[in-house]
């Protein structure tokens, strides 16, 4: 087999074998296959797209590229969830606990921010002590003893994704459904959960800026999830504003402590609920989504929810007191209003935006070895929809540093359009894609 | 400028600037864009294609990445004349002496053979003492001296293309009009001719399978040539089976100087005069087309092109004798007739499998550190409508070692299509692609 009949393949409109696929994968990642060939091949994607046969055929080659986990130790229905990421999203820090204290093994992997979007794992550093950097024995022990645990993805996790990832990266060649839901899923496959529920975001502040293009990618990753023997769910959700009102380390950690106690706010709370009930009756602890809501709220109600966080920091070397006590949490040292320049209603706010400005105060990474403030970032007061008198605080800025204060309240004004017309709400639900057969259960 | 940025505007269909194609050449060049940007630009090109603009931007930087040839020691008009290549294709052999005899300087770069069609440069050879590796000097003076000199190509003469040739060979982006007419109009341009007279073959011996794709080719070429401030002339010839009969090196130096004694081919002769009118004209040494072909015609039958041939040939370190003695060439040891299997007329020849027997009996390169046995070849004595009986000779193949023989024969008559009804022959010259306003001189 040669790299160069499988480019002009492609080039010419072809179909990659499964066989082809997985020389061209392999070949690749052992460095047989230069960079130069294969970066064309991706052009070529890029411009003929892939089937679904060809498409789940690079997920499962790059799955198997390294190591996979082997979670069989595991009693049980291990579901996983992964979201596509966005501004604002603590989901996993609120959901996690909230289904294991319902019984599913949760068993996560999850990544660091980059960009204007943060990452589960320096979210969950804010608690002092607490570390992903788990050896796999300690990962299952927890798992099988408490419902749950989150690792670092180890290095040699679908070794090719990360090699193609970096080579699309520099090519112009990452915005091609087939391989962003593959680059995903392989790590989804590799990571041996039974069930996986997807939470993909659309809107400004994702990745996929239009529903289409959403909707797109999550069928494409349920086909493949669905096609690899996984039972996998998607949930398209709003991303055009923030979600919840913290963007910030330490500030979404406490907004999420806030949601397991029953004060969180109403869109993150519903996105928690929806997910949750999907990851229930996915793992087979309930009959269907209203009976796993019903159990949800019940675990918050009772404290069983928040007591699972508590177990979790603890079992993975953080301090379970600041779970009870959040203000314990030092928050950043300048905290400063920002008041609308204008009376009227809340019209659009430009959501990636909204990132940066967490960002710009110190909280995100702008490359790979960026070091993170996690005490700064914002609270909204007010969003889409919202009245405002003139002067009223749209936002709280915690920043620890005045001059990068300034930047991101004028970043945060231009990223707000204040009109006289009310604005009606969108739904925070967009579209849920079910496997076939699932309402036949 | 970052690479990244123009990959993503012809990826986008975006036409990129003359300074941005200038810099991506030249950064190319020097090594300070990675193969892997370039091969993903080369893709995104062969989807999206080039401007006119951008195509003459492109040659005008390749050109310019080396050494250019300044030619203006050589008074007069210089021109300037290129194959696409082809199959028995001799045709600057006799040429080159015929319009040099007409007063126009040829001072002209050749290549050598590689695959299926021959070089010139590899056709010289095949007198004795012959070289084309001559410093460009002894280049000028003889252009100034006897009108004509052939060098082979300098080491720095577009550099730039010779490294992207090379990435697009193996990363199958070589077969997109804009990339093919940059390539070969770079390399033109840095030779430095006034005039360029492009031979552009169409047929299955040819590069060009198709007319529709010749045509193409060849208008982008003149486009280019002309766009850059050079009388550029294209003539598409068919190639659908051999020019002449003579096909392998020596054969074909023995076919072209019987051509110049005015006893050539019909077919290669007429082609011969065409080209060379138009070269006649392009360097003011006629009036039109028709007085041109007049001269070629007159300095044929007095000699006068026989003759340049053989100072020529001296000039160059050749020994003269052979060009009035062509029996002095030594053919190969094994001749062999190859009978036609049934009676009837000659319906179709694979053109470019003629070319291959010729390089399965050691007259052609496989790759191009390959030598060759200029000895070898093949004699055609019926070509496409011919009539033709049952064992009658289709040609003689010339070869030295007995087993190629057979191989070559079998291919031949494989390449061979013999019917019962007399098929019409296509003309020689399909068509004429001419500057604007040249009928208007």
């Amino acid at each position: 087999m040669r790299m160069y009949d499988l480019i002009m393949k492609k080039r010419n409109g072809g179909a990659l074998s499964q066989e082809e696929i997985r020389y061209m994968v392999n070949s690749y990642t052992a460095g047989e296959i230069p960079d130069y060939q294969m970066s064309a091949m991706m052009m070529a994607i890029y411009f003929n797209g892939m089937t679904e046969e060809e498409t789940l055929s690079l997920t499962m080659a790059m799955a198997e590229s390294g190591d996979t986990l082997d979670l069989s130790g595991i009693a049980g229905v291990k579901v996983d969830k992964h979201s596509t990421g966005g501004v604002g999203d603590k989901t996993s820090l609120a959901l996690t606990p909230m289904v294991a204290a319902c019984g599913v093994k949760v068993a996560k992997m999850s990544g660091r921010g980059l960009g204007h979007t943060g990452g589960t794992i320096d979210k969950l550093e804010s608690f002092p002590g607490f570390s992903t950097e788990i050896e796999i024995d300690a990962f299952e022990r927890n798992v099988n003893e408490i419902g749950i645990s989150i690792m670092g993805q180890t290095k040699d996790l679908a070794p090719a994704d990360k090699k193609l990832y970096a080579l699309r990266d520099v090519t112009a060649t990452v915005d091609q459904i087939s391989l962003i839901a593959s680059s995903i899923m392989s790590k989804k496959l590799a990571s041996g959960a039974d069930a996986i529920v997807l939470d993909v975001k659309t809107g400004s502040g994702a990745f996929m800026k239009t529903l289409t293009d959403s909707v797109a990618l999550a069928e494409e990753m349920t086909r493949i999830g669905n096609g690899a023997g996984r039972k996998t769910i998607a949930v398209i959700s709003d991303m055009d504003q923030p979600l919840g009102f913290a963007v910030g380390n330490i500030l979404e950690v406490q907004e999420a402590i806030a949601t397991l106690r029953g004060e969180g706010p109403q869109d993150f709370t519903q996105l928690c609920l929806c997910l949750g009930s999907y990851m229930l009756v996915a793992a087979g602890k309930a009959e269907d989504e209203k009976q796993a809501e019903k159990m949800l709220k019940e675990v918050i109600e009772n404290g069983k929810a928040l007591e699972k966080l508590a177990e979790f920091v603890k079992a993975q070397g953080g301090d379970p007191s600041y779970v009870y006590q959040p203000q314990k949490f030092e928050t950043a040292r300048v905290q400063r209003e920002i008041p609308a320049p204008q009376a009227g209603y809340i019209q659009k706010i430009v959501c990636d935006e909204i990132g940066i400005c967490s960002l710009i105060l110190g909280g995100g990474r702008e490359t790979k070895e960026s070091t993170i403030d996690l005490s700064v970032g914002l609270i909204l007061h007010k969003k889409v929809g919202d009245k405002v008198e003139k002067g009223e605080s749209l936002a709280t800025i915690y920043a620890n540093d005045e001059g990068k204060c300034e930047q991101a309240t004028e970043r945060f004004l231009a990223a707000y359009t204040i009109t006289n017309v009310k604005k009606e709400t969108e739904p925070l639900i967009k579209k849920v894609i079910l496997p076939s057969g699932w309402n036949e259960r």
